[in-house]
């Protein structure tokens, strides 16, 4: 069986099956957006790490060095999000073919600084090697959570309500935008910016940390429908999705109408909107919601409700039909499931 | 320019020379085997990364996928064991073609387990992603070592003594054995061991750390010239390396003799030997050498000594002819210099 037949994330049930949850040191071992190791004081410590493989995360023509570095290293800060954490560090390991251009890699490690400097992450240490063929930039961040503000993706309860921040389907309309030149946007910039350089939502997971009313968290980089079925799996829960309810901007429907495209699917499916999903009881997501917003003035919509593991997982269609809610993001080596 | 033409080194330095050393939380940042981060209680936190790439560090024909999976977290092992730590957890991130054996990551996963399982080391997380072409097995290894027996390269001060662990130029005779199916050694699978499974010398770093002895520390990833000159470097300082010092054993004079090269040439530049190379002063240096050799089985051998910077960095050659120490060991991009 080659690993292209089986997909990704059978690929890595497979291989991290065996591995121990936890160790010494380690409270959280593998299975979440990152890792929880014992930290400095009433601190835990949380790493990660994510690569960008050129053809396969990134084009040399579509992206600047200077973005690549952003993202590279944001992608991950979006992990530590997700747990309610901080950025404080990170490592930078570079796989190169002998012909890339020097002034290129000084424009990605400017864009890493950058990126880094933003979010008061120190570039700690790295390692260049030779590549074959392609380039990867692989990143490991290290950040820092409270003890009592991290979040899982295990702690959704039935009754809990889902909530997202900001708008979903950019990313996928900024990437259909890249891949069809013939497609117009007013918002052309601001949808390839979404694409490009997303902006990891360290604020709002640190409000939504410290309010300690948040039950379960995961970044959506794979897209809404994928990632949430991950956090229901972790959690052993149900949940219902109320796709009216989906924050989709309107030049995502824009770009939607224009690529024959329904607007949901890049919403759903669309992927690397890097927002966070999370649940809290129904009680006080309003509120927290409502906070989010007011101290860092991006939105949080109530998309769901979290339902017991029997009553399945479902989308509730316009017109309120209700179906399956399937992974449909995107997948590693898996065929588009769309 | 292009990487090729500038060399590993230079690339480094002009990539990393801009970052800041130390950060909110980072007393140490990048330059050194391991970055070095707040830990808990009286602990500091030690991170490293350092990727295996196939055709570059491994052929798929040459190493079993357990054998690379046990060196990919062994190097990194090494790493910390160099900063006079111990390691704590692992991340393993994966960049695979579509058309790699399932059957052949689960064997990789289970040499990682078992390295990981030898040293009390946790594999807490990774990432899976596909590539275009050629495997990447890139590894980040988190460790810890008390506040107060934490060894940089930075510490070496004149009048030091030059130690080394174990034997020099294995690793290399082991390469020169796949490389040429002609030359026979009855040491045969104790060198290709010593190439393909190097073993962590993170015993020996804990009797050494726990000293408080040593004054500084590298790991011999490279090639004992090319590490010992990172060191001085560092440390702002010369040396005088004794090449009848050098702890070459039987196996590696045979090798060479049958390929036609010095001895000393592997043990100076044939690299992965993974060794410990440290510095202390007279008064205790032969007293460590000793406790170590007594407390783990290896040896520890006096092989120069440290002079101001003004002195030079030396080589003295059997017949006591002094020269230039150069780098010669494995740089990636640069032409080998031997």
């Amino acid at each position: 069986v080659r690993v292209g037949e089986l997909g990704e994330f059978a690929l890595i049930d497979r291989l991290t099956g065996p591995l121990e949850r936890q160790g010494p040191g380690v409270p959280v071992g593998v299975g979440d957006d990152a890792a929880v190791l014992e930290g400095p004081g009433e601190e835990l410590l949380l790493v990660t790490v994510d690569a960008q493989v050129e053809t396969v995360h990134f084009l040399r023509e579509a992206i600047s060095p200077e973005q690549l570095g952003r993202r590279a290293l944001a992608v991950n800060l979006s992990d530590l999000s997700a747990m309610g954490g901080r950025g404080v560090a990170a490592l930078v390991s570079l796989v190169l073919p002998a012909d890339a251009e020097v002034a290129w890699l000084e424009r990605l490690y400017q864009g890493l600084r950058e990126e880094a400097s933003c979010w008061g992450v120190t570039i700690v240490g790295g390692n260049v090697t030779r590549a074959p063929q392609h380039a990867v930039i692989d990143v490991c961040a290290l950040g820092r959570v409270g003890r009592d503000e991290l979040l899982l993706r295990s702690g959704a309860r039935p009754g809990d309500l889902v909530l997202v921040t900001g708008h979903l389907g950019e990313a996928a309309a900024g990437l259909r935008l890249l891949q069809r030149p013939e497609l117009a946007s007013p918002a052309r910039e601001a949808l390839l910016a979404r694409l490009l350089t997303p902006m990891p939502r360290l604020r709002e997971a640190a409000v939504i940390a410290r309010s300690r009313r948040a039950t379960a968290m995961i970044d959506l980089s794979d897209g809404l429908s994928s990632d949430l079925l991950h956090l229901c799996e972790a959690s052993g829960v149900g949940v219902r999705l109320w796709t009216e309810r989906l924050p989709v901007s309107e030049a995502v429907y824009e770009v939607a109408r224009q690529s024959g495209e329904a607007a949901l699917e890049l919403a759903l499916a669309g992927g690397e909107d890097y927002e966070l999903c999370l649940t809290a009881p129904p009680k006080v997501a309003e509120a927290l919601a409502k906070s989010v917003q007011g101290e860092t003035g991006t939105p949080v919509t109530i998309v769901g409700e979290i339902l017991p593991a029997a009553a399945g997982r479902t989308l509730v269609l316009p017109g309120d039909e209700e179906v399956a809610l399937e992974a449909r993001g995107w997948e590693h080596f898996g065929e588009p499931r769309r």
